[in-house]
């Protein structure tokens, strides 16, 4: 079951999201390769569009087959939504103080993280989602994974932040494994394309 | 001056854009047309970039020469830029109280509208760029305008908002007007295309 069968790009140049993706794929006997190439992302409100955007661009680019690119966002319920689809820029820009400072004291912490992994071939383009459901903690805790997890308490795992998990415990859990979980699955009832 | 000798499709659904801009263009004998095409917009930075993407799509799409496409943001300095090239999804999901409270009672409120023009012919591409400095109000003001027009303060105008000037005053210090005008007489210059 470990013994790669298929080998995928992953059009990404973010390391850590690289990373738990391997290990999710490596254990349905799928490797993934990092292409470090620059991720053409539109914008959307949809993170299925901009994924599937990306790795149609990136096949046509690399000429790499096949391809999977990913989108993912963090969406506050009392903020509509946002961040959403621009998290890393908003990241970028405010950090987890902004979110916190948005949401103040308010008892309305619902959010969630959503992922999309697009994957194009030439032959096709599919595309996959994963939620993870949780609250907004009112103080950032843990120093593990990237982003908004410091402020992320997934539900059902004793109130701790994603932060406060280590790689494979996030992977149990996180939106990004569930949805290259659901990638891989399907790509095992594709033919081997290499 | 006024005999229109160029005629420009502007690609966008934003009929206050599109107003503005058909004010200034009118100015120089230069006819914009709406184009009323979903705009391709990248994720990015560079407010340029982004322009100049969604000209060249938009030219590939509609077969229509010439073709301008505008893309603006607000930028707040002690909000290290943000919300920038997203500031239209920011203001559909915060509003202009995310801003304000984002800033809080801060003193800092130095703050940008800035606007890029890109242009596409086919044989040609070019982007013109117009910036107007202000500061943030601490409350909304005025009705006119659209977006986060209520609560910035462009300088030497008597402290009074953008949307409380009508659009003749607002385009004689607008981000976009003066983009605007950049491109009318570098156009100006070159040979008629129709």
């Amino acid at each position: 079951m470990n013994e790669a069968r298929w080998v995928v790009q992953f059009a990404t140049r973010n390391k850590g999201k690289y990373d738990e993706a391997a290990r999710v794929a490596a254990n349905y006997g799928v490797e993934l390769e990092q292409l470090n190439l620059e991720k053409y992302e539109i914008q959307a409100d949809d993170l299925a569009k901009i994924a599937t955007v990306a790795a149609e661009q990136a096949f046509n680019e690399s000429k790499l087959s096949p391809v999977v690119a990913e989108d993912a966002g963090f969406f506050v319920g009392a903020l509509n939504g946002f961040p959403g689809p621009y998290s890393s820029y908003v990241y970028r820009k405010l950090g987890l103080e902004g979110v916190l400072r948005l949401l103040g004291n308010t008892a309305e912490r619902a959010a969630h993280f959503s992922s999309a992994v697009a994957y194009c071939s030439g032959r096709e383009t599919a595309c996959f989602e994963g939620v993870v459901k949780g609250t907004v903690s009112f103080t950032p805790s843990g120093s593990h994974g990237f982003g908004f997890d410091p402020i992320f308490i997934p539900d059902g795992c004793d109130g701790r932040t994603f932060a406060e998990m280590d790689i494979d415990e996030k992977n149990r859990h996180s939106h990004r494994a569930l949805a290259f979980s659901k990638f891989c699955e399907w790509l095992r009832f594709q033919s081997p394309e290499k």
